[in-house]
C-alpha cells in the first residue's frame, strides 16, 4: 500500500489559492485559541476577523434583521404560530404560512433551480428594481454566490485554452475556480488613481495579450460594487462593457453582491447589468450573482443567493439545470433567506418599524465607519486609501521600504505578507495581503472589512502599529 | 455576436446523466401542473414522487423529528427562549444556549471544515458507534453528502486515465461526478441472486479489465446499505475489500448515508468501514460519507452532513481544507441538524419519550412498507425483487417481452424508460428506470422509494399497471 500524497492528487488542487481563507486566517484562529490559555503572552485580548465579509461572526456581531430571523423560527417549527401567537408580528405569521403552503416542510429537497415561488418573488425584485421583466425559469437560487460562481466558470472553460477576463485586484474565487476548472485567468487591470475605475481600452489590451498567448477568451468577470476595491461603475462605462462583449462574444458575469451596500448612492449608485443589456437590447449572454451574504442581510451561514441568466438559450438552460439536479437543491434555509430579502416588510406592515430601523442602522453604520477609517489611514505616512464608495472594504495601498521587502525575503514572505502577519502579531487585526487579489508589480494593498464596531479603537491600533512599522522600516 | 450554444461550452457537462432527476422526474412535474387545470383528463388525482428519497415532501409527508426542529428555530430567533419560554423542553433550551454559545449567530460563516464543537460531537458519535477513536480535525461538515463525494472524486482524478471502482447497479451521483471531473468509471458488478451482494473477484475482475485499457484505478465506491439495491455487507466481505484496496493501493469511498436505515438489523446489521479498517489496522485511505437526509431525520432541505478521513496526511488534509474554503462554510441550518443527528435525546430528558416515538414509529414504517411491497411485487408476473434490509429503496427487476421491447425502440426509449413512462402516465407513480442505475445487458429494472403513506393502495396501482401491462405486451 503506497502512501495517499499530494503529488498523486488532482494536480489542479494545488494551483487553487484562496488567500481569504488562507495563511493569515489559519494563524488568527491559532492565536484565538491561544488566547484562552492563561499568561498566553500575546500582546492584545481579542482577535478581530477583518479578513472576510462576514458581518456576524463574533466580535462582529452585527444583528440579524429580526423579520428574516421570526419567518425562518415559523419555518422550522410551523407549531409555534399556534403555541405562541402572540409573539410574532401578523405579516411574519402570514408570510410564513404563505411559504410553507408553497414550500411544504423545509427538510424535503425543493426543485433543483429553488422553490418555483421564490424564483417568481426574485424576478419580481429583478423587474422592480430594473424596470425590465425579468423570467423566473431563468433564475437558480444558490447555496451563496459563489456556488454559482463555480458553476458557470466551470460552464464556460471548454478547453485548456479558454480563458475568463478577471479584473485586478479581484475576488480570490474567480482565480480559484479558473485552476480548479482548468481554465485560465485574462487579467486586466483596474486604475487606483481613478477610483479604482474599470476602462473598455484595459480590457481590449488584455484580450489583444490573450490573443497573442493563444487564449480564447470565454468571458468577463465584473465586480460592481467593487471586491476589494468597493469601486461603482457608471452606466456609460457599463454600456462599453456591454458592446465590448457583444464585439467578442463574451459572456459577462456580474458579480453584483453588493449591490444593496452603497455609501453615497447620490454620486455612486447602482445600476444592474440586466437593465443595461435590457435597455440596449443587446443579445450578450449575461449572468448576474446576488446574495443574502452581504448587503444589510449579512446571512453568510444560510448559505443563500441567485443567479439569473439573460439571453440564455433554453437548451443551455436546460444543461445547468442537469448540472444542479446532480447537487439535489440549494439549502432551504438560504432559499427562505433569499424570500425575505427581495421581499422585506412594506410600510404599513406590523414589521416595517423595526426593519426600517435595523436596516437604517447598518447602513449608517457601514458608511460612516469606511469614511472615518479611509480618512484616518490616508492621513497615516506611505499609506495612501481610495474611499470605497460600496461593498464592505478598504483597499488600501501601502508603500514598503527596500528594508522591509528584505526583511520579508528572509523570512520567504511577500512583502504584503509579511506586513500583514506583522500586524496580526501585534494587534488581533486579521487583513488579507494584496497578493490575494492581484496588483500591479511592485505595488503592496491589504483588504480589510468595515465591519468591526468599536472603530475609533480599531483604527487607533492599525494606526500605532503602522507607525512603528515605519520607524522600523523606515520609508523608502 | 455569436449566440451562446451548448457546443461552446463544457463537453464534460454534456456527459452528465442523472436521472433520479431526469426525464421521468421533469416529466412528473408537468403532470403535476396539468392537476390543478380543471378536465385536465388525467387517468390519476396525484403525481406521487417516488423517483427520490425525499420523505418529507408533500404527499409523503414524513414528519420531522420535533427536536431537531425546536432546536432549530430557537437558534433561528433565540430571543424566543425569553418570550415563550414554556413553549420549549428544558433539554432543547439547553442545546440551542449550548450551541449559540460554541457558534454565535448561525447567520455568520463558520470554520469552512464545520464548526468545530459540532466536529467534536460527530467524532464521539462515531466513537461511540465503532468503538475506535475519530479525530474531529479529519472531519468535515459538508452541505449533503452529495457535496462531499463530488470534491473527493474531483481531488482523485489526477490525469484522463484516473478511474474509480463504482458498483453496478450504483447511485448515479458517482458517474456524473466521474463525468463532471473527467474520471473514468471502472464498473463492477453486485449479484442480484444473492440478495445483491458484493464480492472481492469481481472487483479484481474489473480491476484486470481496467489494466488491459490502460486506465489506472484510484479508487472503489462502496455504498452500505446499497443505492439503489438496499443491501447490507457482512463484516467478513468488509475485510475482503479492506484488504483489497491495500493491495491495489485504492482509496476506499465508503457511502454509509443509509446507515440508520435498517429493516431486519438481527439478521443483516451494519458495520462500518472506519470500524473494520480500524480493527484491521489497515493504512487504507478511507472517506466514509454521513447525512442528515436520510435515516430517520429526513432532512433533506437542510443540507447536512459529513465526511471523515482516516489515515490521510496532514498534507491531504490541508489540501481538501483549501478546497472547502473557496466555498466558504456548509449551511448552518444542516450543520445544526447534523449535532441533532450525533447528539439525539438521551433517555431522562424531557424531548426523550417523544423522540423515542417519532423515530421508531418512521423505523416500523418503513421497515413494513418495504416488506409488503417486495412481497407483492414478488407475486406478479414477470417481476422479482430483492427484499431490501436496508435504506428507502427496493430495485425490481422486470422481464419486458420482445413486443414491449419493439415498442419501446420505436418510441426512441430505453425498455425500462418506457415502462416507466407509461406507469407514471397510467398512475401518476413517478420511479427511475433501471437505466439511471445499471444493469447487466439485457436485464431491466426501476428504483422506487418505500416512503409513500397508504401504501396498500399505492400497491394496488402498481399491480394494476403491471397486469395491464402483461396483457397488452405478454411475457416472451
Amino acid at each position: 500500500m503506497r502512501q495517499l500524497t499530494v503529488d498523486a492528487l488532482n494536480p489542479t488542487f494545488q494551483k487553487v489559492q484562496y488567500a481569504v481563507r488562507g495563511e493569515l486566517a489559519i494563524k488568527a484562529e491559532l492565536l484565538r485559541d491561544k488566547l484562552k490559555e492563561p499568561n498566553n503572552g500575546l500582546p492584545f485580548d481579542k482577535v478581530i476577523s477583518s479578513n472576510i465579509g462576514n458581518p456576524q461572526q463574533k466580535g462582529l456581531d452585527q444583528p440579524p434583521i429580526t423579520f428574516t430571523r421570526q419567518v425562518a423560527a415559523l419555518m422550522e417549527w410551523p407549531d409555534l404560530a399556534n403555541l405562541a401567537p402572540n409573539v410574532f408580528p401578523k405579516d411574519v405569521i402570514q408570510r410564513a404560512k404563505e411559504l410553507s403552503a408553497e414550500i411544504g416542510s423545509i427538510g424535503a429537497y425543493s426543485h433543483s433551480q429553488g422553490v418555483p415561488f421564490i424564483r417568481q418573488s426574485v424576478a419580481k425584485f429583478i423587474a422592480e428594481r430594473d424596470g425590465y421583466p425579468s423570467n423566473p425559469n431563468h433564475i437558480f437560487l444558490t447555496g451563496g454566490a459563489s456556488a454559482g460562481v463555480s458553476l458557470l466558470i466551470n460552464m464556460l472553460i471548454s478547453s485548456p485554452k479558454s480563458g475568463i477576463l478577471i479584473p485586478i485586484p479581484q475576488y480570490p474565487l474567480y482565480t480559484a475556480s479558473l485552476a480548479q476548472h482548468q481554465g485560465l485567468p485574462i487579467p486586466y487591470y483596474l486604475d487606483e488613481s481613478k477610483e479604482w475605475s474599470t476602462s473598455v481600452a484595459s480590457i481590449e489590451e488584455a484580450l489583444e495579450e490573450a490573443h497573442k498567448e493563444g487564449i480564447i477568451p470565454k468571458g468577463l468577470v465584473i465586480i460592481n460594487p467593487g471586491n476589494p476595491t468597493g469601486a461603482l461603475l457608471d452606466e456609460a462605462t457599463q454600456e462599453g462593457l456591454v458592446q465590448l462583449c457583444e464585439k467578442y462574444s463574451l459572456v459577462l458575469l456580474a458579480d453584483e453582491v453588493y449591490q444593496a451596500n452603497l455609501h453615497r448612492a447620490e454620486t455612486h449608485p447602482f445600476t444592474s447589468f440586466k437593465k443595461v443589456v435590457a435597455k440596449l437590447q443587446s443579445p450578450v449572454p449575461l449572468v448576474s450573482f446576488h446574495s443574502i451574504s452581504k448587503g444589510v442581510s449579512g446571512e453568510c451561514g444560510r448559505r443563500g443567493g441567485y443567479f439569473e441568466c439573460t439571453n440564455f438559450s433554453e437548451e443551455v438552460i436546460a444543461l445547468l439545470y442537469k448540472m444542479v439536479s446532480v447537487g439535489l437543491c440549494p439549502p432551504l434555509a438560504g432559499q427562505i433567506g433569499v424570500d425575505s430579502m427581495v421581499r422585506p416588510p412594506k410600510p404599513g406592515d406590523e414589521s416595517y418599524e423595526l426593519w426600517k430601523k435595523e436596516t437604517d442602522t447598518i447602513h449608517a453604520a457601514l458608511a460612516s465607519r469606511t469614511q472615518l477609517m479611509a480618512k484616518r489611514l490616508n492621513a497615516l505616512p506611505g499609506v495612501s486609501c481610495v474611499d470605497s464608495p460600496g461593498a464592505l472594504y478598504l483597499y488600501p495601498q501601502i508603500k514598503l521600504s527596500k528594508k522591509a521587502r528584505d526583511a520579508a525575503g528572509a523570512a520567504g514572505k511577500e512583502p504584503d505578507a509579511f506586513y500583514s502577519l506583522a500586524l496580526l502579531d501585534e494587534t488581533g487585526i486579521c487583513v488579507v495581503p494584496g497578493s490575494g487579489f492581484g496588483q500591479k508589480e511592485g505595488e503592496w494593498h491589504y483588504r480589510l472589512t468595515c465591519l468591526c464596531p468599536g472603530v475609533d479603537e480599531y483604527v487607533g491600533k492599525l494606526e500605532k502599529f503602522h507607525r512603528n512599522w515605519m520607524e522600523k522600516y523606515g520609508e523608502e
